[in-house]
Order: C-alpha cells, then sequence, then structure tokens
C-alpha cells in the first residue's frame, strides 16, 4: 500500500536493526485519514470473504480495525490484555509471549462477543514474532468460528511470524511488508510501489 | 444524541443502579457505525474551534475519536495506562484513581505529541467521577496546550464528574447523559430526544 509505505519512510523512525518506531500515526499518536485508507484496503482484499465480525487486539489495533469495520458493515471485537485473569468463565482467554518484555500475558474476549457462526477477519497494528496473532487464532478456534485471514498493517519480514502464520495456511494480508531496517532505512519486501 | 440514545435502551445493560454496561457497542464490542455517527457530532459541535488535535485514553476512547479525527482533519493522540513508570523524561504522566479498582494508576503521553501551540478536544468513553478526565487535562496543562472542551459519549449524570468539570469552567459535551439506573431502567437527563 504505497501511502502507507511512503508514511512510514516519512515518519516511521529506525530505532535499530529489529525496532520501527511508528508512534506518531499508528501505535501513540494517530492519522485518522491513513487509518480510513487503510481500513478501505483491508475491506477490499476481504470483500468477497462474507466476514461477519473483526477481531482484534487492544489497543493498536483498534483504529484500523474500525474503519475496516465501517466498509465491511460488521462490529469489531477487541481482546483486553490481561495482567492477571481472575474471573474467566464468560472469556475466552489466551496467553501471548512478549519477546520484546520476555513475559507472558493473557487475552480475553468475552464469550458474548463471537461465536461458531462467525467468520472473523483477524486485524493487528504489528506482525513481527506472530504471538498476538496465534493468541487471537487460539481464541478464534475456541469460539468454533472460522478464520477468513489476518490483515496486518505493518509486518516486519524478518521476523519469523509471518511464516509461522502462513505454514498454518492462514492467508495473511499485510499492507506493507519491511525487509529490512539495517543501516538505519528501511527496505521493504514488495518493493516501493509505484 | 438520539441514535446513542436508543442503543443504550436497546443494547446496554443496567447491572446495578451505578453501573451501566454497554461493551456490545463502545466497550469490548465496537460498533462502527455507531462511532462515525458520535465522531460526526463531536466534530460538529467543535467544528468553530480551531481544534488542533484530539486527546483520548486507551482503549475505548480510541474509536470514537479517530472517527471524529477524521472529521476535524486531526491527529489523536491516546494516553497510556500504565501500571507503573519507570522512564518518563519523555512522558507528561498524571496519576488517575479509579473508584471502581480502589487504586491509582498513572497515564502517560509522549511529550512528542502535545506542545504549548496544540487546542485539544478532550475525548472520552464515559464520564462517572471524571478522574480520568481530570488526568487528561493535568496532561494538557503540562504540555502548556488549551483545552476547548470535553466531549464525553456517556455521562453518568448522578456522578460527580460532570460537576467537577463545569465548576472549573471546561466545557463538557456529553452526547447521551444517564440520569438514573434506578430499577433497572435508563432515564436520560435530557429527556428522550425525539
Amino acid at each position: 500500500m504505497k501511502s502507507l509505505q511512503e508514511k512510514i519512510i516519512k515518519d516511521g523512525n529506525v530505532l535499530s536493526d529489529q525496532v520501527l518506531k511508528v508512534d506518531s500515526f499508528l501505535n501513540h499518536q494517530i492519522d485518522p485519514k491513513l487509518m480510513k485508507e487503510i481500513g478501505e484496503e483491508f475491506a477490499s482484499r476481504f470483500t468477497n470473504d462474507k466476514i461477519t465480525k473483526i477481531l482484534t487486539i487492544e489497543s493498536s489495533g483498534i483504529a484500523p480495525s474500525v474503519m475496516a469495520g465501517l466498509v465491511l458493515g460488521v462490529p469489531v471485537v477487541f481482546a483486553r490484555k490481561r495482567k492477571s485473569l481472575t474471573l474467566t468463565q464468560d472469556l475466552y482467554t489466551a496467553d501471548v509471549y512478549s519477546f520484546t518484555k520476555q513475559e507472558t500475558n493473557p487475552i480475553a474476549v468475552s464469550k458474548s462477543f463471537i461465536t461458531n457462526e462467525d467468520r472473523l477477519l483477524i486485524i493487528d497494528d504489528f506482525l513481527a514474532n506472530g504471538q498476538a496473532a496465534l493468541g487471537l487464532l487460539d481464541i478464534a478456534e475456541q469460539a468454533g468460528a472460522s478464520v477468513a485471514g489476518i490483515g496486518i498493517v505493518i509486518e516486519k519480514a524478518f521476523q519469523d511470524g509471518g511464516n509461522l502464520l502462513r505454514e498454518k495456511n492462514v492467508r495473511v494480508e499485510s499492507l506493507a511488508r519491511v525487509q529490512s531496517l539495517e543501516n538505519g532505512k528501511v527496505t521493504f519486501a514488495e518493493g516501493a510501489l509505484v
């Protein structure tokens, strides 16, 4: 997605070979117009997939998901990150390991909002090691829902998550695939789109 | 706002005289079409206020804020809730007391994203005791930004927050003001809009 690539080049911040900071338009400050374009792009890629609901995770997945949900005409459910879980009988839960923080934390979705009749589009802002996406897939499976695919705003293609998901035959649609952050420079796997 | 009142009556869940659960369209599952209407309503109420940025708080403030930001043509910044803060030199922080959880937790916004040239619209999903709104006002003040007002999706008018803010001469625009939840029934302060 060209406008996204351009935004990453212009406003993304390469902190190391591993870390791309995009908190000026996606993770902390949000660019609503870009979110609308991102939502429309996700919607167009899954327009024929009979999506009934979007499943995402707080907080940075919410903005692109709501914009996609608006176009597809479906509700959005966001999984909550918890530090610990006590009452779980009404929740689907999954453990998500964070390589950055080196800790495992649960995520949770109320059982009221996903059923075995749902066909889900899972959306997240980043795909790196794929742990959050695997947690959301786990929750979908517990609910007996089918998953049409996963929409990712920015995939770090040099990390394992994309392969992990595609090896499971999960359809992954990443709007920008970053191949490398070496030498402080963003290189896209799909090349520079024109 | 009539469509919001209708949604609250139809899908809100009165758990007690104090607690209105709206997690089927605002807090956990999100109705994107309603969020768009809410965003448009906020934008229209602040259209002449020269807003430069919207400040909200994760997670449930994000969806209405992004929709308002889209119409007003301004970025959204969401404060992050933290369990504890270590590195704070690049952050504006404030403590927010939760009456529900009976604990105080910090919220934080990067200093990069709010300046003394900003004119802010603060948006949140709920106004009850006003502690989150006061925390956001505190952060705005630290940044030297001016605040045009606070947009609230649902105000629990029988709790203190609204008065607390209005006594400080802060403009508060609540799209639905719940006067009472007694007898399992939602009564609006503004009456039933027709």
